[in-house]
């Protein structure tokens, strides 16, 4: 408590910390501004402790995480089905889900509705109980999409035959994949299985991908770095708001499909324009590609990946390998669409934080004011979001600038130290999927990767340390 | 001068008007906010007399013309040669220029560059001084765009031949028209006549303006109102940034021209998204087509069209009839591009200030922070220039919102008493076009229409409300 001016008058007051002292300053007629202040890792000795030992060791492995997620780039190439990008696809009835790993009898409902699509898009079942049958069996193999170059959005399923997004870094001659965007409405990423969602999975395959690869070819590919970067200046934080990025894809490419004039070229460019997400898997891709070359830095407390399986949460750490961190995955909060409330809600879901893991979402969200129309809340809190971000993150983003905050870059890299000693939590913008198989989506919201995962790796992060 | 507070200590002080005062108290060692009040109409005590006599005469009137305006829409419902659009260049050698009416002698020189590539592209004159001795025999007739419903950028030379955009305000059953944007680089609105200006004409004529044609009857139609409103919360504010605007046209045309199959369809597709001025000459016919309705309301005191023949700025008001008030047209501040300096620019030039006279442009400045990258000035101009605006606006568009303003409406209504009372000036988002023929654009600024156009104007309304 200290004086804050040599100016006479009444005592004005700089409260740091408890409120209640402020209120009984402010009461006695004081001027006070209070200050949130709060001890280090939420007061625990033990981790204050974790901290003090961790000390700066990360910081000049954390800088060398961050040059290798700014110099690479990210290429949108080409289309390939699932078995050709990714090898173990090609050894039979392998799944690839989103999230941390999980064995088949506690996945949620999304993940199980969107099983039993891929396997009648398969043609490993011919109905849903089939389909059930055969998970339940144990005959399907189930492996996260992140331990193969992969990602999916919400439940994130991926089967050999899947047509992929081939997304590569040159900078590091590596590759990176996504499924395709379904579109809206009824969609396997969000558990959805009956028998438009398998006829459009088919019509994707056999006539849209084909398509698509043929125009990035002739395109010579389509730079998704500087496409995000675009994006990021006309509204888009490029996770839940990706109108603007969706629209500047369609108008690179549209020449480019057109020019096919094999292939129904009208119902392609139709398909890409239906709806603002998808551009979302094109993001993923390109984040997954951006991050994979800084995975594995020794030392580095940053962040290499974020994701969901419904079920569990989980982060894996730069400089802590191949392991994964979990905790429970969190409720949504946000808005619902009409007929939907909470109680219809799958808990957060999907590999799609692999946006904010590589500064975009809501690291971003001060870029994307409107997108508070379709999640809550008003523009402020955008703002206020991407600030507070800025407390957790190693860098800032050189190539991705918001605008509104006079061009300053996306926080980047989410420092495992700075989220246990503060308490911020990474906040994610995200769609909701609803917990029955085969709701599809029921809402849009914010969540927050649960501080379990952080201090798990920081105490993992302090062995290290130990150790080395 | 009076105490803003009844606590104790030094004197605290809010000072109206001049600055001095304020200076004096804080050497002082007084608390001073100084506020930039200054006396109605800069102290002249004749406007000041004219302002009290109008009064309140023109609210309700306006209130008319915000209600007509807002009730419009504006539907791009095709492409037609300008002969079988607009009468009036069926009778022959005829051209429409932007801006208030003026004789060919005072012409700048970016018009005199449009009219001889126009005379080259209509075959009138083979040579550029063939053109030029045309002109001055008096055998060509010159006519203001907005004199035949419709808006040309910058030069805004239209002629028998050339496509133009026809949109449609479905409410009033009325159409407004512009020409099609040639795209980037050496173009006849801006003064160029170069053997590859005539020939993109009449590519545009030939193939493109039928490809587009047809693709708007099958998309039947494309509602530019609702687009605009989408493009405002992407970064745009329609006039001198069109990214988003640009983007969404093509995403959502393309599945339509690409069906057509005939034409060079993936030419007419990379054309139209080549630049993201494309749509700005959308834009412009769009507010033509919302904002004639409400002319003529009688005792409003709004203006209708403001608009640079590139040697007279000119305003019209809606309840004064067909006359223009004209001034000098001014000089833009702004950025150059490399190698051009402010001794290149012509003064402000173009009908594109419909833009402003319909709530976007400079008036949504605030919508568009990375418009500043191109014109100068930071993020915060851009807030700052639409927070001025409103101080002169007769009220507030319903539906083109800002995002970062809490999704308030942009200001909307230009009112003539207001302009002349605050003395602050309309901005306008603009090109600067280089001062001789055959440049082309040196750069892109800000200009504000001058105060003359708004005290004539005022003047003629005193008049009005006189004789009524």
């Amino acid at each position: 408590m200290s004086g804050v001016t040599g100016l006479p008058g009444p005592p004005r007051v700089v409260n740091v910390g408890l409120e209640l002292f402020a209120e009984t300053l402010a009461k006695a007629g004081a001027a006070v501004v209070h200050t949130d202040w709060r001890p280090p890792a939420g007061g625990d000795p033990r981790l204050a402790e974790l901290l003090v030992r961790l000390g700066d060791a990360g910081d000049e492995p954390n800088r060398e995480w961050l040059r290798r997620v700014q110099a690479g780039g990210a290429t949108l190439v080409g289309v390939r089905p699932a078995r050709e990008a990714i090898p173990a696809l090609a050894r039979g009835r392998v799944l690839l889900h989103a999230g941390p790993p999980i064995a088949w009898e506690r996945a949620c409902g999304p993940v199980r509705g969107a099983v039993i699509g891929a396997c009648l898009f398969e043609g490993w079942a011919r109905t849903p109980d089939e389909a059930l049958r055969l998970a339940d069996s144990g005959a399907l193999a189930f492996e996260p999409c992140h331990h193969h170059r992969a990602v999916g959005p919400m439940a994130g399923i991926v089967t050999p035959s899947m047509a992929m997004l081939v997304v590569r870094n040159e900078a590091f001659g590596t590759e990176a994949y996504a499924t395709l965007n379904e579109g809206p409405g009824k969609v396997l990423r969000y558990g959805a299985y009956d028998a438009s969602v398998v006829e459009r999975l088919g019509w994707m395959n056999r006539d849209f991908a084909p398509v698509l690869d043929q125009a990035l070819a002739r395109a010579r590919g389509v730079d998704l770095k500087s496409l995000i970067a675009r994006a990021l200046a006309m509204g888009d934080e490029c996770h839940n708001r990706n109108a603007a990025a969706t629209s500047l894809l369609v108008r690179e490419l549209a020449p480019h499909v057109a020019a096919a004039r094999e292939g129904d070229v009208a119902r392609a460019l139709a398909f890409m324009g239906a709806a603002d997400y998808f551009f979302l898997n094109l993001a993923m891709a390109a984040c997954k590609a951006m991050l994979d070359p800084a995975h594995g830095v020794a030392g580095a407390t940053v962040v290499s990946a974020m994701a969901r399986n419904g079920t569990d949460f989980g982060i894996r750490v730069s400089g802590l390998g191949d392991r994964w961190f979990t905790a429970p995955t969190p409720l949504v909060e946000g808005l619902f669409f009409p007929g939907f409330g909470p109680d219809d809600a799958n808990p957060d879901l999907g590999d799609s934080a692999i946006t904010e893991t590589c500064g975009l979402g809501g690291f971003a969200m001060a870029a994307a004011p409107a997108i508070t129309r379709f999640i809550g809340g008003t523009p402020a809190l955008a703002i206020e979001t991407t600030l507070a971000m800025y407390e957790i993150a190693a860098g800032e983003h050189e190539m991705f600038r918001i605008p509104a905050l006079d061009f300053r870059g996306t926080p980047l890299g989410i420092d495992v130290r700075r989220v246990v000693e503060t308490g911020i939590l990474p906040a994610i913008d995200t769609g909701i999927a609803g917990k029955t198989p085969g709701v599809g989506q029921v809402g849009a919201g914010i969540s927050r990767a649960p501080l379990a995962c952080f201090v798990a790796a920081l105490e993992a992060l302090a062995v290290e340390a130990s150790a080395g």
